[in-house]
């Protein structure tokens, strides 16, 4: 998939690696534009144009998809691109609008607005501007980690329902037809089957032929180019053109059809020309406040789709990404989305894959991609006027049919049927009620199934192997136990979630053998413990020794061992009752004699 | 603070505990009903007229804490206490009204009806049923493990804000006052500092000596009698009776001074007499809906504080405790005081070690307690006509101060800055918001600490000690390393939250080091590895192999082991890349010939 010959040329990139200075860790850009190689430029220049041909119908397409005007996209590629450029420690990542974050537009904005209206568009501002400030924070507060809670389950469900929601959103565009608005994206489906008598045959033709030359592109034109004896860079180049291929086509065949004006074929209609207006959002408290929980997730999600590819390739040339850097960055792409016209952005999957086989080493290729955008809005925009948006529905079915991931659903449902519980729990979320509650579910599902899991450890009983100084499971091995004593490995570290579960362990072992007399936990695999737990043990201690029972701890690591003895558990533990190792233990407690 | 000369006379319960047939499982009281031993009758006996004595100016306290009428109190002191003798797994549990159970019960139906109105009590019905509901199901349904939830630092700020809302909702009975209820607890320090000028001296008067005789009973006492001579049992009850004390000499003093009728001293009035009648909930959809958050809170804190006291007092005496069956029982319990007058119901910590130390053996205490309340209900309630507000308010005070648990917090603190940040910000959201509110900024913090800590995991470079076999990390010994191999040992399980920093710190070592060729990752502390983590994996030795770095796996735990096994990513990572020992994996890497 991805293109490694390119991986090889910028070894010295770590020439500048090692220049770290406070500049270069705020200005990501001072790393390489001081001193720049001339032969970076042709890379860089390719690239930047190779982007701006996919990006330029694809931003019309995600802008529409959002239900906002199709230049709202084309303004979301400009300055944004240029401030990342500036800001971010990626060198090749190709922001602008994406189709996930496009979607979550939509359904954040479309809940208290009617899309395509002024108001509509004036949100998406302040959208923008909501969610460049919640990164901005994130990254100077360091929070980089909260995407954390996205675990790799959740995403697929979300990604997969979304790419479902995504595509059914376009078949209206594809069939030419109208659907009303749904509360619930399953309903999108029955619509869509009712209303599909009434199908436009033009735009039906239109979109679907388009789906069928992007298909084409995608996945066969680039081997039959190299098949006719193309070089491999022409090729490569002539791939990505597809979607401006079916722009042209499609608009040419749509103005053709306009000469007698019939047929109800949908355009996209006048694009104002000229470069985006410089906007400032005009904030109403009320609109703020409906709009956090939307804000806050196309934060966390646009950054987590951001930083997986920006990390990605850059380890294909040993750079380093700083994901509070890359907050920050994305951030102020934001800010200056919300400031020309714009509405969210993040790094683009594909385009960034793009971006990097096409030979962009420095971010100079999205200053490029940005002033060929800026180009192409104040010329060309009037060409846009009979493109059918049955094309641009094509455009964004064909990007999104790759994000539905029925590979990876197989492959964490053969490994862990909980993990495979969290992904269905999402993915049925989104779709039943609404993206927001999709991911709230996902994430809160992750995090029981999680505590759950850890709530349980595995617990083993051990004895001696032999006459040597390993002890394993009993359950497992053949090996010698002690009448009155009982070693007990709790295979998890010490915390809140199971202390419950240590308690009981130790207790049901004191009350199943009336005999007991001494219980050693050993502690190899536990990494750390904390108060909830503290506060377990010293209890257990003082409930064991009421029962009669003495306990003693075994092979505590380094690090838990430093804290128990800072918090004076040790001290009134009894540092005789802790022992190095499970054998000393069992020397101590005279094991040996009693067989 | 217990009493552990009692623990020793019932080594013989384990004949019981090995009895464990379905008919045990469902109704514990057959555990002991069918052989009842005539010399436990007296302890039972005993234990259950002396919890009874606290018992009945208890429940009144609680209930008018809760907003409802003295009698709902001891009608909840009835059948719920027969109920969980039936069915409870606990030998010693003294169910009935609680302070901290009282407490969520004004906070959640105080939102939606005013106190002291037939809707309120009404809507106690409704809570207790909802709570008796949930709890069956959670028993049911195996979900016992969801109080893992509710960390030791939540639990400590949130009882420690509880009895500081709790002390000063009784502060108007004290000192006589009208005090309007606060939408916020905070703001009723201010509201009783404002109505101080008000104050009632008789109230103060009443109230302030009986905190002081029953504070004198809690610590001084029971030594004051042993020291005249007294036998331990006799101190031991007679020491129980200050609530008793307080009540009867309060209701003197109040029919003295209401034989002028004057001086405005609030009494409780007129308690029906009778058994508690039978009522069955009306149930209105949207007061359920309204409840729920509420109902939840009860179920969980509720069978928190039962099965912490039940579990540390069954230890005592070798015997077990099984958390679903015990949610079962309080289930019932809780449903049996929604058809009898009750309300909210759970077992009380105070009470519980009260008649473990009275000698109880068996549930047969809690009927005998049940018995006399019922016998109260139906004899005594012309006497509590005029028992004083003040002196049930004191009640409440005294036993709610050793609540607030300032030395857990110094620990906790001391301890780890973390969980003190988890408890601080539970117990300001309760008291700057409510109970609920509370909660759950302290279950969401406790959660998204626990996130953060593993979520940046322990990771040592090691080197090889000497010639030994043993690999420490190079940071803290003299160790011998590789040029161009890393070997890293990660100190967690891998799992979503840490996924990341694993794919950071495989990056980063590479991009850190133009030379490095080879990565062993060590895995002995690495306890699972869930679907995201093994994405991750997968993908980390593909962006290694770009990069030109191979990366090997050491001492893979085997159940680790044989779910990657299963799952294939062994034969596709290559056995040969996976070694039992770090040492192995120097070997084969030939780092002995590199120096």
């Amino acid at each position: 998939m991805f293109d490694t010959a390119a991986s090889g040329n910028r070894a010295d990139t770590s020439k500048h690696g090692r220049k770290s200075n406070l500049l270069r860790k705020v200005f990501p850009i001072s790393g390489w534009v001081s001193n720049y190689r001339r032969e970076d430029l042709i890379g860089d220049l390719m690239a930047g144009l190779i982007v701006a041909i996919m990006l330029v119908p694809q931003s019309m397409a995600y802008a529409m998809l959002a239900g906002l005007p199709p230049q709202v996209g084309l303004y979301a590629s400009i300055l944004p691109l240029i401030i990342y450029a500036v800001f971010g420690s990626s060198r090749v990542l190709a922001v602008g609008p994406v189709a996930m974050v496009s979607l979550l537009t939509l359904s954040g904005i479309g809940a208290i607005a009617q899309a395509g209206t002024a108001e509509f568009v004036a949100l998406a501002l302040i959208l923008a501007l909501m969610t460049g400030v919640i990164q901005l924070l994130m990254g100077i507060a360091r929070l980089g980690f909260l995407v954390n809670f996205l675990s790799h389950p959740v995403l697929v469900g979300f990604t997969s329902a979304a790419a479902l929601v995504i595509g059914s959103s376009q078949l209206k565009h594809i069939f030419g037809i109208d659907v009303a608005r749904t509360e619930h994206p399953y309903q999108l489906f029955i619509n869509v089957a009712n209303n599909l008598p009434e199908t436009n045959l033009i735009a039906l033709g239109v979109g679907a032929g388009s789906i069928f030359v992007l298909l084409y592109f995608k996945y066969f034109f680039k081997r039959n180019l190299l098949g006719l004896g193309f070089g491999s860079g022409i090729a490569d180049t002539l791939s990505k053109a597809g979607a401006l291929l079916v722009v042209l086509v499609s608009t040419l065949i749509a103005w053709g059809i306009a000469l007698d004006s019939g047929f109800g074929l949908k355009i996209v209609g006048e694009i104002p020309a000229g470069l985006p207006p410089l906007t400032f959002p005009s904030l109403q408290t009320s609109q703020i406040i409906a709009l956090i929980p939307i804000a806050l997730i196309i934060s966390l999600v646009g950054f987590m789709e951001s930083i997986s590819i920006a990390t990605t390739l850059a380890s294909r040339r040993r750079q380093k990404i700083d994901p509070n850097q890359e907050l920050i960055a994305l951030g102020a792409a934001n800010v200056g989305a919300s400031v020309t016209g714009g509405y969210p952005v993040t790094g683009g999957l594909s385009r960034s894959v793009v971006n990097f086989s096409a030979g962009a080493n420095t971010n100079l290729s999205s200053i490029v991609t940005a002033v060929l955008i800026a180009l192409t809005v104040l010329l060309f925009t009037p060409l846009f006027y009979y493109l059918p948006r049955a094309t641009l529905a094509a455009i964004v079915i064909v990007a999104v049919a790759s994000l539905f991931d029925l590979k990876s659903f197989r492959h964490i449902w053969a490994y862990s049927k909980t993990d495979a519980a969290a992904l269905l729990a999402t993915f049925l979320a989104v779709l039943a009620f609404n993206i927001e509650i999709g991911i709230g579910v996902g994430v809160a599902t992750a995090l029981v199934l999680h505590l759950y899991r850890t709530s349980k450890p595995h617990v083993a009983v051990v004895g001696r192997v032999g006459e040597t100084e390993h002890f394993r499971n009993v359950l497992r091995h053949e090996v010698n136990t002690c009448p009155d004593a009982c070693a007990v490995r709790i295979d998890e570290s010490l915390y809140f979630a199971n202390t419950r579960e240590l308690e009981n362990t130790l207790l049901s072992a004191v009350a199943d053998n009336p005999e007991l007399k001494n219980i050693i936990l050993i502690c190899s695999a536990v990494n750390f413990i904390d108060s909830s737990a503290l506060d377990t043990l010293e209890r257990a201690v003082d409930e064991l020794r009421d029962a009669g029972v003495n306990l003693y701890l075994a092979e505590v690591k380094g690090p838990v061992m430093d804290r128990l003895k800072a918090i004076g558990f040790v001290d009134k533990f009894g540092k005789e009752n802790i022992f190095l190792s499970c054998h000393q233990a069992f020397q101590f407690l005279g094991c040996e004699k009693e067989r």
